[in-house]
């Protein structure tokens, strides 16, 4: 399954007693449709706040639902922060997490001085000035395999609480302007009026006025995207520079780069997996 | 000032004791920057669960803050469902319902299999098959002044609850599909990984599969945007014909036309106003 999840309400992917959590409500629910005791299994395991559009998830069941069937049972029951976009059946060796190949988080900062009504949970504001020149620099440098110890949480990746080793593979770290919403001339047959009205829509409830970090790696420490992402800010502002991202490498001390962000800026937009189970 | 809320979580525009709304919470921190005993007045009030990217709203005040520091101190203490996105000094004639010349509504019509976990609280959802052709036949229909009897609430107006005089001006009225979030190719200098997520992250975030009804009047009657965009729906469901409309306004039955639709998807985008208050 691909699931698409509003994080605000939620403390985080993981399961736990006596909260509310993604993977709770996935269980819960998989339990009422199926009678089974199913687990659910997902690629990562989003902190509490954290939003995606993108989680993979799976599960075993005997059941004879079709993938289309369990995609509409399941978003009958869940509350409508939590939707299944996608729904297919995959051999028995598949394992969302385990046959996970990268992941790609995007980080978004609101530049603009007012955040719209519709989007300050899904956004950090910062309207002040930021250097993006050097941000871009930057960024390029946590390309490649590099021991993260100075950008992560003390311990523990997404996958596992006990992992130890900080060395992680980032594909790509760019920092990017969303392109501006359609020109009013997409709507030229209609009515000027009508135009800008769709205009006025759209840049508010679309990706506006904003920086939007985009990482994919293969897999991630704990913190690692948000202390990368607060990082990347800290050079924006000239407190860090470049040059200073590669020196972090090689300190392993994670009191000397930038603070980890709010999650609630931070969105999980897709896991790869190689063929056959390409989703 | 031009004020965007999210409704979901307000009892509508109008002030009212003992729960939240618009207008109150407008009022509340108006007295708190200014220590005067303030009121605060709309274009429109909106009602409940509706949203509005473009409400206007005044208050007189003998404060020496000018309206940067207006518009500041209410982002500052208002919550951030409720931001002013523009503030200016207008001439004390000014009044932004009875000096509105026009007022345009949105309403958002879901048409893809899920709603993503980011608009459900901003879009109706209606996934099975129209008759857009039908629909905007039907729209143009409204356009003009006639009788609104068929297409309202049972008495009262936006403005006044005792307004019994049924006639109002539609001045446009239209169905449209949101264009298309930027290809992908916008981004065509980042990764291709990084330009696929930033138009993942759009069309999710965005305008996506949608019809937006856009209709502009110069004044209306209580539930008639919802109650036309209702009767707009039942053509598309081939239930009414375009033709139905001109029917239904020699009938004056409001029982026979399109039921009033709920709230939430409707949003006030934009009020105007004559020279020199024009915004």
């Amino acid at each position: 399954m691909t699931v698409a999840y509003d994080g605000t309400d939620f403390a985080g992917w993981q399961i736990q007693p006596g909260v509310a959590t993604i993977q709770g409500a996935l269980v819960e629910v998989a339990r009422k449709i199926t009678q089974e005791r199913i687990l659910v299994y997902g690629a990562g395991r989003t902190d509490s706040g954290v939003h995606a559009i993108g989680q993979v998830a799976h599960f075993r069941t005997q059941s004879a639902l079709t993938p289309q069937q369990f995609q509409r049972a399941f978003n009958a029951l869940l509350p409508p922060t939590i939707r299944v976009v996608h729904c297919e059946e995959v051999g028995p060796d598949f394992h969302a997490r385990w046959q996970a190949v990268a992941k790609t988080y995007a980080y978004r900062i609101w530049r603009g001085r007012v955040v719209p009504p519709f989007a300050h949970r899904y956004v950090l504001h910062y309207p002040f000035p930021l250097d993006e020149a050097a941000m871009a620099e930057a960024a390029g440098r946590f390309v490649g395999e590099h021991d993260f110890t100075s950008f992560a949480a003390s311990s523990g990746s997404e996958e596992n609480d006990r992992d130890r080793n900080p060395h992680r593979e980032v594909l790509s770290c760019t920092v990017v302007r969303p392109a501006a919403p359609p020109a009013e001339s997409t709507w030229a047959s209609s009515p000027p009026e009508c135009a800008a009205a769709m205009g006025a829509l759209q840049r508010f409830f679309g990706l506006g006025e904003e920086l939007v970090c985009v990482i994919r790696g293969k897999s991630f420490l704990r913190y690692m995207v948000r202390k990368i992402v607060g990082t990347l800010l800290e050079v924006g502002k000239g407190r860090l520079t470049p040059e200073d991202v590669t020196r972090l490498f090689a300190l392993r001390d994670r009191s000397k780069s930038g603070s980890t962000l709010p999650p609630h800026g931070l969105c999980l937009v897709a896991v790869e997996y190689p063929e056959p189970w390409r989703i």
